[in-house]
């Protein structure tokens, strides 16, 4: 049985309903990163403990059977248990408590075999990787719906002129369908990044400091006949050799992966923290290219420029206050995760100085804000889907906008066109000045341009004019969209 | 009634019940800051604004008391509203709808009277500031109690020499009441940023853009002795003014920061987020002082140094793997917190950057972090209470240790003794040379010294004997600690 | 003499010459804060410390005034004193090797009370705070002329309407008056904060661990009247008391901080860190208040907006692409400035959690983060000044845009009106409709009103024009300003 | 000529030489990441950009050799430049035109072809990967010389027994060469995505507003046999086709990252920032892994610990106050940087939030974090180096401080072994009274075992002798150790 399969619960109760980050509130990511979800995770690490060790047969297959069947989130009091974390300064001691307690009351020898040989952050640190395991496939799958959405948006508007808009002000003109191909692009190179992130999220296996030694004791007590009544040692000195178990680390820590579904690291990463702050980084990664689209999309509705809107719904973008206002409601969430996502990922990077063998401390900031990280690039990949495939486009007020400067943003080819014959600095210069007229006096471009004794008689007013039309300038746009889709249908595979 | 006096509703199960974060499972600052606190505060803020407008004449008072008896979390859906705040993007908007229904129920006149003139902010920016006061109050009360506890443990070891530790080695002896007087004076400094924070927790007041011009026109609209049948206009030509209700707005303000036992700010503060911004710096300063006291615990909790130990209870610092270990876990639970509250403090520092009169966004990621770092520093502040109370004190192990190194701690007296005889460069080449042969070679400091032929007869090995003395090179910790004392004591005050 | 009348040297090459960080390139902060600067802080460090034990009668006046004169950055190395910090981790072991070089160069005598009892960080954190409270004085005087100029723009532009925007959208008129005076409050809150700061920055010092040992031992010595010849122990027994020479660390401390022009602290500071991070929360502060003034610039510059533009001047603005751009270079400065400094902030709060009696790392790595905060600061406020003195502000345009929905901005005061006579939730929903209508079809809102049967003949023609006049629906905005300004004049003072 | 050849440029004098910098004082990063070298940089992209536009044909070959040869840094005046810079906003519109003149001086004809179709970020951007790839070279080189000799302390001391230390305490014990070996894997880890990184580190290249539509106008000029006197338009119609030069985009990517040896990017990145946000992560990690190793060599050299020691060396390690001290000074250098660099790496992650074509500051907002990033993790490889060549170990300590607890720290073991025979929860509860009993009356644990009435006869005292071994209780250890090692060998190639 692989982990990741697990449905994630249903919740409906709680101190985080999401009341205060509605990005999340009620997406799939929210309900798999939950302390139920959490605490399911570390059940399903437990019982995963034990079959591994079932399977090297050190273990009877039956007790694995009991303790796989009985780790279920609803037989333990997630409440109790947080409270209880307190003593021990983490989950593990009393969630082993209560589940040997709970697999007792049906199976006592089964009992016998919760958590034999482990330490409470092989547990917690594998149940994190599950975690991130489910929430990152729940992210991808969302990811692969916005880039499909904004793939379509990009074909769609592949020569759609609009102003491009550099430090605030028009520059030149662009298409949409480029904007729309840039998002993607980011969107894909971030998901790119997350499904490599999903593949090596490494199991955590190595004993109470590291070395594996509380495992090897029993396997090799196992191993050794060891029975109660026979007394302690066989006669063979069982003990003589430092790696007595030959080979038994390697075996157990790739049973135990291949049973959680996670990959296998070449050492316990106790306090070597790279899995963990790459889940920040990757999903800050993942957050910086929604916020980029909800950035965009925001400043692409205001109302002077309304060249998008955000896709109308029941509900959605209402104002408290103002009856005609449609808020850009899902950008904002969407640009509200992105803010703080890379603060955790931060957090996460610099637990990275992990003293000892376990830290004190800085491995238990880790926690929260990687499931900060999760859920909040989870709402956000969930926004996003709703933002993409509704969005709504607005060629002609793109045209409007394009022509409100008189050719204003046209004025970098012309000093392209005139340096050859003026020099490149007069070239600019000249335009420079046309263009202050033009601003100053309302005049066209074209006209201040034709009056201009140092041009005399270069352009006609025709050739002017289609220079000067914007939708003409708008440089390989075309190409370069094409350039991305064909980037997006080569690497465009299932989750 | 003032709104701090509420009582902080019991909440038993959850999303979020500090599985992950388990500093503050259970702690007072966890219920003050949950969900259902948050819905209470918005309530709250809904009622005080009512009563409010009701102290001016502009709403019956009927109505603000119908309003403020029915304004109960308990009323309400919290998942519902969470999921439903995805709309607008906050919970405000379902809020009044849902609390308007409610109190039509029973009072349909009165419900005309919810959010009259109002905008989503003012409401949940209020709340934010009622949830920082209830839980900075409770804060406050905890870090009262570890003052007094660290001042008894400085008083107590006044005299107490131990090793002073730089750069992770013995430098010179100190004394654990002057270590003590450190956490005291930097806990106090902290405690009174605290202090003077919630004492100018804002109000929010502004209505949708600031001009508070919702609430004037209903105002207005009361004071013309508006009746719908008559027609709009009254005959004075009541639009004629701009400012048509004078002093209105000020007034307003004032009665709702009465209100909500809240401060009054000069303007509306929709865009000017100092107030968030220095909550965040200001519990970023308290879980930096207490973060300070439990990475010192830590470090003479060490094995190897032992100097102090954290009280012993049951279930407290246990390990799942190993029945020996007594782990420091309160100082491990108020670092994990420590490590984290700078970067929500971070986001809400970077949050000043709000453009125009609302940000589509910026806003938005306040509140998470703003609600971490009440419930971590609330966390913090209660388990520090708990390590401070029962921390356990060595001074045999202190004194071990000031012997382990043969008196290498006290250089830095013999190079200031010999400094007048040989000249300071060489008097401190001398000592790193006598040095270097003793921890080289073991001999005792004294015997090396006597040996120096640049030192012949200089000292005899009686008042060798008394300059190496650690006890008696502890500079003017005592009086230092006395100096602490004195002002812990003229600036300890009530709640 | 007092330290902070020191000028601040001049610099002409360098390896961090603002090539990367424009924002503050020649501005007086970054010469303040040069390497430079800093030497020639660290230099008045050891200089007022040696004058300080003068004033106490243990040490000798002449090395006093000889060690002060020597002091001068120009006499030292600095590229070479900062490959030599290396060796100790900082600079100031190497500094002080150079420093009695060059003081035993013409009096050999006197460079014997170089750092007499000290220690590193009593001088380096000394002479940071030296440097801290030089630029805060500069970074004070600029936002007093930015203060002054906010406050113009806001007096003349009291009743200047324009549209207000929220979550990117009109909302209601505000006006730019408004808009102004909550630049001008929060600046004034800032810099409120910046020089309460800057009047509390405390000397540091505690020797060699925070006893002050050393400093005493030398006072002993000199006290004991210890002559070289005569042997070492007097027969009074010198050694009897522990506080041997009572009230000499506080006499020290005062005479240090006067000498330097700083705040006594209650105890050495070398662990409790929260003087360094208030110096980081209180610069974000400052730098959140310049940057919520630079993105509404920004916005409001925007091409379809264009309500304000930056002042011309020549080189400013200038596109390497496009002749017509004038880009709103200033405000993309302060915002630069604005988006690092909370992060560098973050840094020192960190930094709270110093362990021992000094941190190995945690100490060292606030430097160039504090650095960072005054100089970017700095900058920020520097170029505000020039921002804020040549704003250019456009009502023109501003009327223009606030007719360009066609009185949608105003539907929050029908909303309100209506209420009386058809119930709140009704008169929402009717201008829901209605703004639908204006904005789908074009038509004036005042003639979709005029049509709706619901109101049928409720208004007329002449009394909604009224109504929907923007420039009638400001609120309280003129009294607010005049709040501000009141408050304002009423805390200006001189720096 | 491969831009990555380029010697880096030497610099000797100012405002930042380090001096709050040490770790990175002198080091080979902090050189390669100097104004000048960034200026060389910006000089260099400059160059290969007009090369690029020569081998494509439409610039002559002659005045690209002539503005390559001039494009030295040496050329121009870096404080001015900086100074200027503010006027853009940036440094690349004043370079350009002094560049030009530069040019001019010689060769008038050639500066006509600096900066052709260009604008700023093409150049800035560009010029900031050349100074990445320079630097990561740099730092892949040191790292390989830190896994080097981390591998050969694992080698050595495989079977060195050590306490393994878990919150603080003593937990089971371990071997040095596990504790190398988890140094070293996190090196390899960390250096494999650095490398990763470097190879991918794309070139820039969109014009004004992310079209190309400059380059292709210059492209069309040239291609259409534009001839300044023969008038504008050549007779066919060279405006029909918006794609007028097809294919030229590709081309023009392709040759410029040939020039610059950096990679093609799908798209310009102008505001899709994840190659810049990956730079800040990558080199968190880097900074993490080798701060991971600082933190563990500063508790082994704590005083009372004394396990390692660092490299002794002339200077190294200097106290101002103390003769006695060595200070771990190294590994103090190492996490000073490791604390700063992940707060750097945030402030990149979050200008993903770029808007528009180019946003108002984000983007500058970028440099100097960037550079903080790349010289950080330079000066603290560099300084790891010398740490990790020169440690000492001390087997013998390891052996003194494994037995100082008598056996506690085999507690666990015991437990296993009881487990079979009393049953896993009193296994544990009987350990936890026998060790409690060894630390209130110091009596060995074996003794309180053979005592122990619940054991009676179970064990003999000889077998417990062999069971309590620390050395024998190391687990997989020495297996772990050769897995990391042949890990190690495997992936181990040139940089």
């Amino acid at each position: 049985m692989s982990a990741q399969d697990d449905p994630t619960p249903a919740v409906e109760c709680g101190l985080d309903s999401g009341l205060l980050s509605p990005v999340r509130a009620g997406a799939p990511a929210e309900a798999a990163t939950s302390d139920e979800a959490w605490l399911q995770a570390l059940l399903d690490a437990e019982a995963g403990l034990v079959r591994a060790q079932a399977r090297l047969g050190v273990v009877p297959e039956k007790a694995a059977a009991a303790i796989t069947r009985t780790a279920q989130a609803g037989r333990l009091d997630l409440v109790r248990l947080a409270r209880r974390s307190r003593g021990a300064a983490n989950p593990v001691v009393a969630l082993v408590e209560e589940l040997t307690a709970v697999v007792a009351l049906t199976d006592p020898d089964s009992a016998e075999y919760v958590h034999r040989g482990s330490t409470s952050q092989d547990i917690m640190d594998s149940a994190a990787m599950l975690v991130a395991h489910r929430t990152t496939g729940l992210i991808l799958a969302d990811l692969d719906r916005v880039a499909a959405a904004l793939a379509r948006l990009a074909e769609d508007h592949r020569d759609t002129a609009m102003p491009g808009r550099t430090l605030a002000l028009h520059a030149v003109p662009v298409t949409f369908g480029l904007k729309a191909a840039g998002w993607l692009q980011a969107v894909l190179d971030a998901g790119e990044q997350l499904r490599a992130l999903r593949a090596q999220l490494p199991v955590q296996l190595g004993g109470a400091a590291g070395t594996l030694a509380g495992y090897l004791e029993y396997a090799r007590l196992a191993e050794s006949g060891y029975v109660a009544e026979s007394g302690y040692v066989a006669e063979s000195g069982y003990v003589a050799e430092s790696g007595y178990v030959a080979g038994y680390g390697d075996r157990l820590i790739a049973a135990f992966a291949a049973e959680l579904g996670l990959a296998e690291p070449v050492l316990p990463w106790h306090t070597a923290r790279a899995p963990i702050a790459r889940i920040g980084s990757t999903l800050a990664e993942v957050t910086g290219a929604l916020g980029k689209f909800a950035v965009d999309v925001q400043t692409l509705s205001r109302t002077e420029i309304a060249e998008v809107a955000e896709p109308a719904a029941a509900g959605r973008g209402v104002s408290s206050a103002m009856p005609h206002k449609r808020n850009p409601a899902l950008a904002t969430l969407i640009r509200s995760a992105a803010l703080q996502v890379p603060a955790h990922a931060m957090v996460l990077a610099q637990a990275m100085l992990a003293e000892d063998e376990r830290p004190a401390g800085v491995w238990h900031a880790e926690w929260q804000p990687m499931r900060e990280c999760l859920r909040l690039a989870g709402g956000a990949a969930h926004t996003a889907v709703e933002l993409a495939e509704g969005l709504s486009v607005r060629p002609g007020r793109m045209q409007d906008n394009l022509g409100m400067t008189g050719s204003l943003l046209i004025t970098e080819r012309l000093a392209a066109v005139l340096a050859p014959v003026v020099g490149k600095a007069t070239a600019k210069s000249l335009m420079s000045r046309a263009a202050a007229e033009t601003t100053r006096t309302g005049r066209p471009l074209s006209a201040v341009l034709l009056d201009l004794p140092e041009l005399n008689g270069h352009f006609d007013a025709a050739e002017l004019a289609e220079l000067l039309d914007p939708g003409r300038y708008t440089g390989a746009a075309g190409e370069l969209v094409d350039r991305a889709l064909a980037h997006y249908r080569e690497t465009r595979r299932p989750l």
